[in-house]
């Protein structure tokens, strides 16, 4: 890195340690937003979660600051282009939504009144992703304010509907390119290796296909001893329906499910096992008592990441109530979804998997199968000069080199941006891996937003050094 | 009947038709307390339920009118005892204790302020059972009001636990059997045949066995992307439990189950086939688009009579709410009952089925099994001289032979009386079959609610022109 890089970087990261306390009320401020999207009655919070970040960028200094109407919820952009046309372009990429709270009773603290206990921050979307949206902010922000401007060109690109699945950011996506083009896009929804600071670089992701089933029998619920025998139990047959889903050996049954999906080579299998994977710490962080067998031939660090799953998320049907109610419930529904990987079209198994759910239904039932949302797999290769330099930002903040890890999540939005503006992608992220996204009681290690807003600064410093063409690998 | 008994029945009928509106207003009154005995914050309303009947019982001229507290809500008993030594005692047994409501939404008009229109009577309990013990108290109050007296010994039994299971009225029948003693027992908790008129004398009873069952496994529910396929999901472990209670035959494979269930002989075949039932009146009537095959070898009215059976009851675990939420739910839980036959023992089956789920557990979760309640089968002999006298006297009231009926429902209290206190009870009921026990909008003809308070003014009649040993049999 240069003197003068060095020098702006330097300063940069004193703004930053100069003002962690105003730091830590604006994030509390965001925090308290309830920007739950898949909540109809929250979507004025998760519009206003919007406008809390539009007046951010704005006094940061960027430009071009948009609030743009979707399908779904708004998709947030703002610009700073002045880096000079020879510089790189850089598309980051985050969501200012956040999954429901609920169950409620099993959170120890309010999910949207942000607590700082033990080094840790306690808040739904702390860690998934609101707490990165804030990180990319302050970096930006430190660099604006100790030298006046950023090293790099740098797009900002902030959706709320990606806990729903991202649809209307697809869309989005597909009508407004020119607001996104880039030379690489930088996306932090993902975590940290460990909690102990290793970084870690995420270059692949898994597709999801998402359903709701719901098995409907007689007008309304009968009581079982007048109709028990005679009537397809609606529970009974949607439970015949999910378990046969799976095979003895953890398969998938679907047919066709697993034609495309791409055999793994020697060295994906060496990767896999290259990431430290402790079957106990698993056990002991999740508390289940013991590990799933899973799908035969393949190890638990491989059906976590690079193998396809289905996965029941939620089923309900019938009486839930305190004692006994003696019924055949008129009907029973559960929700469940795929984890996809390449070269699996989320497209191809939405209609694999409504077809064959409405091909088991037995006559004695009405059986209906919805698609709530999709999104494909996406890799993108380990040696793309983006990779490398992605790795040292975090190395210098953290202290320690980067694991690099395909993830067993999904993020849509990566593969819509490979279809319709032709860019790679990077992951780095800074959340806990075992922050409870998706569950009661998120958190994030103050550590990790701090060295988060470090890693940044020193990233844009380091890719302002490169040419755009030095980093599409030209 | 002689001619003084045919006169006092004339008078005691004549008393009911003259005080039909008054009726009316009372039963509404009844039918306001909300006593769902299942919800534990509603066990003042089912208290006061109890109160009202005592009160009732008072008025009209019971004696020695009590309130017993039990384990669970409380007895209400009362007796007549002055028709004579050699005149029968007759034991009266119904629950003024009623289903939950739920699902509130699906019911057209409230549960708890009852509506007379079209000829019907809608609201909870008001055939099962509220409505039938009304019957029983305005048909005393008939006698007592035309006659000053009645012409059989009576004693009343009234629960507040059916629903629930009956056990703490168990515990009562053990411990208090000089209350109950009595010639026959009669139940109204049973239906007509149809909705034409055709009364029904039912003479036996299937058994019941209620469990809970809940899959945990991991602390809290986790994000489907990061730990799916390595995590035994409850809910999938869950529904493949009960998916497997069913073999491709429609039998129930919990082993042992169908050990001790008495082979059906050919007049018992000959019975069932000889009770009406239309498969296309079943279908149109249940909304189902057809009838479940069920238990290979028997017909649809043999599998909702005389053959056991198992249903989910209820199921729920992970996310429900709108839109789509990627966990692996930390546990699901599910409630199923299996109806039980001569001779199965409830206790027998309660044992088996909770080994039975232990041993199919996969030891990646944790399996709790919790048996609700239970209650055995009964069976009162068709040539008991009781039936035909209990036979006429809705024959009389109706102008229609009654049809006689194994029942698929479970009321364990007539096991129990049979147990501890020697008692057959003949089941005389007048709810509609259709009636939707167990479901929202439940109603009640108001015909049926005439015609059973015609049928025991004329059954206790009848009744006291024997003598308590031929009732016996003796």
């Amino acid at each position: 890195m240069t003197t003068d890089t060095n020098g702006a970087v330097g300063a940069a990261l004193d703004h930053l340690r100069q003002h962690r306390d105003r730091h830590r009320e604006e994030l509390d401020e965001f925090l308290r937003i309830e920007s739950v999207s898949a909540d109809p009655d929250r979507a004025d919070d998760v519009r206003r979660a919007a406008e809390w970040i539009t007046a951010e960028l704005d006094r940061i200094g960027f430009e071009h600051v948009s609030l743009h109407e979707t399908s779904g919820h708004p998709v947030v952009t703002g610009e700073w282009l002045h880096a000079g046309p020879e510089r790189p372009t850089v598309l980051v990429y985050c969501h200012y939504d956040v999954q429901p709270a609920d169950p409620l009773a099993e959170w120890v603290r309010p999910p949207f009144d942000p607590r700082h206990e033990d080094g840790r921050v306690y808040a739904r979307g702390v860690g998934d992703d609101k707490g990165q949206i804030f990180i990319h902010l302050k970096a930006a922000e430190a660099w604006m304010a100790s030298a006046g401007r950023l090293p790099v060109n740098l797009r900002l690109f902030f959706e709320g509907d990606e806990e729903v699945g991202s649809e209307p950011v697809d869309e989005f996506i597909a009508e407004h390119p020119e607001l996104l083009a880039a030379d690489l896009c930088v996306v932090s929804d993902t975590g940290m290796q460990d909690d102990n600071g290793t970084p870690a670089i995420t270059y692949g992701l898994r597709g999801i296909a998402y359903f709701e089933v719901r098995v409907s029998g007689p007008f309304q619920d009968l009581h079982s001893g007048g109709y028990g025998g005679a009537i397809a139990n609606p529970a009974t047959v949607l439970v015949q329906m999910l378990a046969s889903l799976h095979d003895e050996h953890g398969r998938i049954t679907i047919p066709g499910f697993y034609d495309t999906v791409r055999p793994l080579t020697d060295a994906d299998r060496a990767a896999s096992a290259a990431v430290p994977f402790d079957a106990d710490e698993f056990r002991e962080l999740t508390g289940v008592p013991g590990l799933w067998s899973g799908e035969e031939g393949f190890t638990a660090a491989e059906r976590i990441s690079v193998r396809p799953t289905l996965d029941i998320n939620g089923i309900w049907g019938g009486y839930s109530g305190e004692g006994a109610k003696t019924i055949i419930p008129a009907w029973a529904a559960a929700k469940f979804s795929t984890r996809l990987v390449p070269d699996q079209d989320y497209h191809d198994i939405e209609r694999m998997v409504v077809q064959h759910m409405r091909r088991i239904a037995p006559p004695e039932v009405r059986v209906e199968v919805r698609v709530i949302h999709g999104g494909a797999p996406a890799l993108t290769p380990l040696d793309h000069p983006a990779v490398e330099v992605a790795a040292r930002a975090p190395e210098d903040a953290f202290g320690k080199p980067p694991v690099f890890l395909r993830s067993g999540g999904s993020i849509p939005v990566v593969a819509a941006l490979e279809a319709h503006v032709g860019l790679s992608s990077v992951l780095v992220g800074f959340a806990s891996p075992n922050g409870n996204f998706h569950a009661p009681n998120e958190w994030m290690p103050v550590a990790n937003l701090e060295g988060g807003m470090d890693a940044l600064v020193r990233l844009w410093g380091a890719l302002g050094e490169m040419t755009a063409d030095q980093l599409r690998g030209g």
